[in-house]
């Protein structure tokens, strides 16, 4: 007995979908990311890389918390989000310069994970911390990620560690970080900015994670003392390279 | 010194993007994947489980071969593609019903993987096969995809393992595969059929390996002895489940 349960099925399948052959495909902005990085400078390259705190919040209805039931059964996430802070290309551009290579090698940008691709999409893992409802509105609290403030979110996806964990993968070792010194100036800066609530405690632990992943452009990197500057909140944390280190001098408190 | 180069890039970062506010996004499909499975049913549910080889096809300009140049580094890829089986949804429903909890209990929509998305995007690793170049135009030969043929593809990057491979990351195990048994009869419409060239000899293979998957709803895997049907290429598998096992009884091939 062939059950017809099954054929119906099958038949229904197999009528091509009417939408193959659309040549693009729009899908809505669920939502925007709230991070102390508001800059593209000092982002970190890759996503789980520092531990920076980050919340997603989420417009209508993507915002019910419904939507959100079960996500504490994993401790990982992938977001699908835009590469905003390029501007649109017009014309196809097949290869990029990626700073792995110091900017000089091209590649093809399939073979990247450049923001100057055809989707505009990147993808990011990163730890979920929680998710709290305001106003029965989700917020997704999350750690680790590598996108600016106001980046806009097309979806959250648990990770499967099973499937995504590919452990025979081959690929490019995690680049090397930098040892971090303070200065006594930016010491004392730290302590002030903490003692007036502009930065909290661990944000000091973050912005020393930050700079030790060395944000600047990889062509630059050899570059002694050229003093360079990371927002972070509201202060500019200005730190320059001597011999193998990276030294913050100072941090700046931004006018608002 | 602080150096000006940096604050004229800071300063430029720091303009608000003008798409921030966008509530779309449009990007282009770049090709259409190519596989034996014409239909949903059958189509392993994650994608790694089965060594099913296929391939892109990408449409002009995304299928110049410069584009891929520097792939060959990475062992595995990132495929996004479009859920193009499902009606596109008129209202946001922020629950499924996933078969991985037997089709009943509701959980929401992002704390799954589920076709059911505002995205209707797709996220596979895949492994990479090989690039081939026709007509000087790129086709991506991948294994273990988990898509349809004529899906939409909207993205390929590099399987980066020291930042996408978690190795801490928790979720749920592996789901197990069922044993499979061939029939005599079986048997030989495997033989006729790869004498006849309908089908090749790792064909067999890898339709033991689909129906290891047990491609029913999770809902049905508990009913003996009813007839499903798998189509691979152009042949019909039925199949049948008898005690612990699956049954291939036998391979019908399809009237084209």
């Amino acid at each position: 007995m062939l059950l017809t349960f099954w054929h119906k099925e099958l038949i229904f399948y197999h009528k091509p979908p009417k939408n193959t052959m659309n040549t693009h495909h729009t899908l809505p902005v669920i939502g925007h990311h709230h991070s102390p990085l508001t800059q593209k400078f000092g982002i970190p390259r890759q996503p789980n890389l520092v531990a920076i705190k980050s919340h997603i919040r989420f417009v209508a209805p993507f915002n019910n918390p419904d939507a959100f039931v079960g996500i504490e059964n994993y401790s990982h996430l992938w977001i699908l989000w835009q590469f905003h802070h390029n501007k649109e290309q017009v014309n196809f551009r097949p290869q990029v310069r990626p700073p792995r290579l110091g900017g000089n090698d091209k590649i093809g940008v399939f073979a990247t994970r450049s923001m100057y691709r055809p989707s505009q999409i990147g993808l990011s893992v990163v730890q979920l911390d929680r998710v709290e409802v305001v106003d029965n509105q989700a917020i997704l609290h999350i750690i680790g990620a590598d996108m600016a403030d106001g980046t806009p979110i097309f979806d959250v996806k648990p990770y499967l560690p099973y499937v995504d964990g590919v452990h025979e993968a081959m690929g490019f070792d995690k680049p090397s970080v930098r040892d971090v010194k303070i200065s006594e100036r930016a010491e004392g800066d730290f302590e002030v900015l903490i003692l007036n609530n502009t930065l909290q405690n661990d944000d000091k632990d973050i912005i020393l994670s930050l700079i030790a992943q060395d944000p600047r452009p990889a062509y630059r990197q050899n570059e002694m003392g050229v003093m360079c500057s990371m927002r972070y909140k509201t202060v500019d944390v200005d730190f320059i390279r001597a011999e193998d280190m990276l030294v913050i001098e100072h941090i700046r408190r931004v006018k608002p």
